[in-house]
């Protein structure tokens, strides 16, 4: 069993400064490894970043990883990615998981592999023995980009997943000496609670695949999902439970008075033992999810995964993750490189694929419909990846960016209110969150030129979305200009985020000649104005009578307070499409760097936001874990102020990043965090998606080369990066002087080089 | 406000008494009236009957019906359809319903026209102003095939229902001084019990079309049915709400912190008040049904719904009734033609029409099919139909019996067992009841002559069932030649019902030239033998070892027990295969005779069988109200004594069936108690369907011309009946002497005369 010595205790700065040569040039590693050999799937794992550690392709249907604690500490924020890093055990492998969300659900069709007797229930992880979960060590764990394996030490059961984009697959290799059983628990899942479970079926064939369908009310409720599976051996035997007690009808079981059927089961506690007897060799899972039905689960079964080599599925899973990430060839230590993939990895796991072999997608409807000409893809945390995650694809990956605008488009159609997602999975839609943040998707994804996609139709779902009667708040935004705090919560931060969609809204509109609705959003996004108040220096929210809301404390933050998961001091500085007119607002460059500096160093107590877990990564007020901070430390560059902007990453990159499992200092949010830390070290971060720039920062790692898909490439350099040489004192492109703030999108897409000379001073 | 009287009060014998003239030719009424004129849909309603009083077309997928009781009265025997003629108040009308069912579900989609205050609850029977029920008389209602008129006290609301094959009409004519609304009440259904309802979704869709599916854990467990609603007019507002309370898990209800979108709503307990103001015009309602999806739904609205003309729909649902009712021409008394018409009437209101108009049906694997070449019937109550309503389609609807044929293969093709529906509704299984009786069915249909179908691939899907393991007591059964009473509950009468169903088969594969499987079946038909215990004279169970169970009283009943719904002596005789055989078991034709008398004429406490509801409509120990006595009475022809047969039917039609609302003695189970009457009525019964052969009896109507899909016709007279004459002198088929025994399949089909000429005195 090969082993990869988990790098950490060594900060970013003390890598750099052992690099050989720090510039110009492939790291150490570099020949020998390809970039999936540097991921380490474990960061994230442990902390709030919410990862889960186990198997998926890019943007893959399946995900098959770990649980560790369902479903005992139900709803449990922590457990979000199904798996903690410190848990001591492991209760079952399912096959679907959130990376990195902060409210969760999934973690369906659990498999375990049991050998000797068999527990019917998950147990006590205080009392492993008291259930079928299983102590394991991070020893004899194995994480790898489309693998995933460890030892179940109770059995002595080494299990390995790996993944297709459809069907996961999974390795048990059982003692010998002991029979080997496979368990399919049916009643847990990740954000448990008693009653998610509205239904389940389940069903043995004739020819040994088992199929199924799971209804639960949970964050998508009344969300059926599908699944067939098939072993590589034949069962021995099966049996189907159904724990459900005190049912006041049971109906029929069977013909006549026959005892059930064997070889069906239904109810709300589904359980059921696979036997295989004693096993010589390894017994192959493979797992086909649908979110539609049990014939689809078996088509998606019998297209992605034909045969028993598992092996060779390993191979394919890992060829992809290598082509995926193939898209920029970063060179510096193992531990930057090891944290650069990372990021890369965890930046391409959602949107994911949630379309049937056939074509078959659920929308938010919850009908039944086809794709003709694209793929389906869902689960959208549009809140979080507008910002820099689905920028991050729309220049690296534009041939994915027209799938999900497709697709997005494909969701507003079937909306039963109209509406673009907003926290969706598998077609269905949570409402979670705020805004309407799939438009500045889009919107950039257009602006940065990626095609594909029918641009009037995406602008016509993107003006419904935004007057869309349904976001209660939207009528009097409209009416008013703001949305009023005595009239919808979280008024103040919701007036900054819709002014900022509406701007993204009009840019596209622009570019397309759509000009009347051009001059509507245009108007809109100038409503953050209607926040500011210059007594107190702060965007705040009003009532309906225009007047502010008191009392007022900018520190103050809860949720449905004013604002959505922050406050004043974070929501500030939320007008990215328009960062010189806040400046001037705030009172200028002085006062404006000033306010920013007091953001970052004020003294506060964490205490202060236990109430809101979202807020994690503190600096100051500054809150790196969530992401309405995360453009923040780029605006001191519009002040005039650059040094202060390429000092506060250094320590944001310091304390909110580590290649060890509590690396991520928040949730990773379907790849946003991990996208921030990409944009960040190559030296530039999109603070406005939708406007086609990006604020240039510093470089963190010494050279980056992006193979853009239009077939140029676009390298970057840190030329004299170190410890001792964190400040930026020039900036080319392709020789040329470039200012210390602005970088283009276009000069990025016809290649070239953007050359960062690094100094250990401040440039003033 | 037109009202047909009730006839009541009346005996037959007294009917027939006041004929003028008694036979041979058209009585009073006929020139006047169509068939559809004559049915009275009340006869059922109250006591045993278990129909409903409420529109269908023949065949249809949607019966909108007035509910009485439901759900107060869960789990109700006495509701299984919906309403009982004895209750005060209506509750609603919901669109799904069984005709004559002995357990039950469906009540899908209440509606419920309302003026004035809106209750949200459905109230006390008791005190109907405590909820949105309302009193109502039997002088404000109105019943026809498919139509029917209430006029809700409580309310002022002339409530009308009519139906086309996948949508139900309703027209409610408000007060023009209050406002109007209509509720619809997706938490009750028949047989409703807590928790039956898993899931409901509802939504208002912008053009005003009302869409939902629910999923209940009825009967059919996991039952997801659909519906799609529109309004002649505009709602004025409309709420939906869920009930429930005390959730675990909330999750997100709109859009940010928005309150819930208004035009959507999900749970377990839906409601939704529309509101249309003060209305000077009457309110019509259109609900299609889907089995699969509202698409679908919407489509079957589309295809099967235009316009508003609720008068033009009531006048095609009457046509499609005269036109499948005038397949027979019965002469007689007014009260005759009623019975004989309500009769034919409920015998072609199942199988019901489970398919969309896109030809999706659902299956028993719960998965969506697609009908190529036919069209998808369910609604399978086999252990009743196979024995009388299946056999009168095959004689006179072969074309409906095709496509019931094919249903049923298509069914067992999507089975997850392999087997035939043994009691399916909507394409979904209940496992309620014993045998595989859907083989007798496709066995008489295929050798009536019923073609259009694959006849190899509806004997492999015979054999299928008739072999299926999941019959926990088959395996035991082919190996011993009865079902042992030690491994399987009532093993008495299944070993008797799986003989007849074998002999069917086999009668059908011989047919077919399929020799090995008729010899195969030809050897189970005699499995009979095996339950005959020449020491009590009766059928006893036995145990595996061979011995019969003890103790032994063959006047016990109890579900469970040695024999289905029913004892050793009403069991006794359920060799219907072999009747000869049986009479010569038993010890000859004055000793089956004379037991037939005594299982006749023994005085009975009808308290012997309270714990056995089936068991209904005695006389001594015959129960016409259950279906394994029907066949006994003309058993007595072949023992030599048809005068006997004569005698008893006579018993039968005046103590069980009546022109009243209580005028059945039993469930009519789908029709089949019906079919009974009118075989009996016609003077011929089916005793043994599959053999071809008709046993005679006596008729009960002057004349009847059947018009065979042919084109011939097949006359029956009963010259010289009256009440004084109610004996066979003689039969004549067209003018060549009949023996009082038996009549050929293919003699109906040739068409001509059936004479009966009929005497005062048994002839002996």
């Amino acid at each position: 069993m090969k082993r990869r010595p988990l790098l950490h205790g060594l900060s970013i700065m003390l890598a750099v400064s052992t690099m050989s040569p720090p510039t110009g040039g492939h790291a150490g590693t570099k020949a020998t490894t390809q970039p999936a050999d540097m991921v380490d799937p474990r960061i994230g794992t442990g902390g709030p970043g919410h990862t889960f550690p186990g198997a998926s392709v890019p943007f893959g249907m399946v995900q098959p990883s770990p649980d560790t604690a369902m479903p005992e500490f139900h709803h449990a924020y922590d457990w979000a990615g199904g798996y903690q890093y410190n848990d001591p055990t492991i209760m079952g492998f399912s096959q679907t998981h959130f990376s990195g969300a902060g409210h969760s659900d999934l973690g369906d069709w659990l498999l375990m592999p049991v050998s000797g007797d068999v527990r019917m229930e998950p147990g006590d992880p205080a009392k492993p023995e008291s259930g079928y979960r299983s102590r394991f060590s991070h020893a004899g764990e194995e994480e790898h980009p489309g693998y995933y394996a460890v030892t179940l030490d109770d059995y002595g059961i080494r299990a390995e997943l790996t993944a297709g984009p459809r069907v996961a697959w999974h390795r048990y290799t059982f003692p010998a000496d002991q029979p080997a059983h496979v368990l399919l628990d049916l009643r847990p899942s990740i954000y448990d609670y008693p009653g998610k479970v509205l239904w389940t079926r389940l069903r043995v064939r004739a020819d040994g695949t088992i199929t199924g369908c799971r209804t639960t009310r949970g964050w998508a409720p009344g969300r059926t999902t599908c699944f067939a599976m098939r072993f590589s051996r034949p069962m021995s035997a099966h049996m189907l439970y159904n724990h459900e007690t005190g049912l006041t009808y049971h109906g029929f079981r069977g013909p006549g008075n026959a005892p059930m059927d064997p070889n069906v089961q239904t109810g709300r506690a589904v359980e059921a033992v696979f036997d295989f007897g004693r096993l010589s060799a390894p017994l192959v899972v493979k797992v086909a999810m649908s979110p539609i039905s049990e014939t689809n689960a078996i088509a998606n079964l019998d297209s992605g995964g034909q045969g028993w080599d598992f092996d060779a599925r390993r191979t394919d899973a890992t060829n992809a993750w290598n082509r995926a990430l193939s898209v920029i060839d970063v060179s510096g230590t193992a531990e930057q490189r090891t944290q650069f993939y990372t990021a890369l990895y965890h930046a391409m796991l959602a949107p994911t694929l949630s379309m049937d072999a056939n074509g078959d997608y659920r929308g938010p409807d919850q009908e039944v419909h086809r794709a003709r000409g694209f793929s389906f893809y869902s689960t959208w945390s549009t809140w979080d990846v507008y910002r820099a995650q689905q920028p991050l694809m729309a220049l690296l990956r534009p041939d994915m960016s027209a799938q999900f605008v497709r697709s997005l488009v494909a969701a507003q159609q079937a909306s039963p209110v109209g509406v673009l997602p907003i926290w969706s999975y598998l077609g269905l839609e949570t409402w979670c969150m705020t805004g309407y943040h799939a438009v500045p998707i889009i919107a950039d994804a257009y602006l940065a030129g990626v095609r594909g996609f029918d641009a009037n139709a995406a602008l016509d779902a993107m003006v419904a979305s935004a007057t869309s009667p349904v976001y209660g708040d939207l009528t009097d935004y409209m009416k008013l200009g703001y949305v009023p705090i005595d009239h919808e919560a979280e008024a103040g931060s919701k007036t900054l985020e819709y002014a900022y969609d509406d701007w993204s809204l009009a840019r596209m509109a622009r570019a397309m000649g759509r000009t009347g609705i051009a001059e509507t959003f245009e108007k809109r996004a100038r409503n953050w104005r209607n926040e500011w108040d210059p007594q107190t220096g702060f965007m705040r929210a009003r009532l309906s009578t225009g007047e502010f809301h008191t009392p007022f404390d900018p520190g103050a933050a809860a949720y449905g307070s004013d604002y959505t998961e922050g406050n004043a001091w974070q929501y500030l500085w939320y007008v990215p499409q328009d960062v010189p007119g806040l400046i001037a607002t705030v009172g200028g460059g002085a006062k404006f760097t000033a306010k920013l500096d007091e953001l970052f160093d004020t003294k506060v107590d964490p205490a202060r936001f236990r109430n809101v877990e979202d807020i994690s990564g503190l600096i100051g007020w500054y809150a790196h874990g969530n992401e309405p901070s995360h453009h923040i430390a780029y605006l001191y560059d519009y002040a005039g102020a650059p040094w202060k902007t390429q000092q506060r990453l250094q320590q944001i990159m310091d304390s909110q990043y580590s290649a060890r499992p509590d690396g991520l200092a928040g949730n990773d949010d379907l790849g946003q965090t991990s996208a921030w830390y990409l944009f960040t070290a190559l030296g530039f971060y999109p603070v406005a998606p939708g406007s086609n720039e990006y604020t240039i920062g510093r470089p963190f790692v010494p050279k980056a080369v992006l193979h853009l898909p239009n077939g140029r490439t676009f390298t970057m350099v840190a030329s004299g990066l170190d410890a001792a040489h964190p400040y930026v004192a020039s900036v080319t492109l392709n020789g040329r002087p470039q200012d210390l703030v602005h970088l283009r999108h276009e000069d990025i897409l016809k290649g070239g080089e953007l050359r960062f000379v690094m100094q250990a001073d401040p440039k003033h």
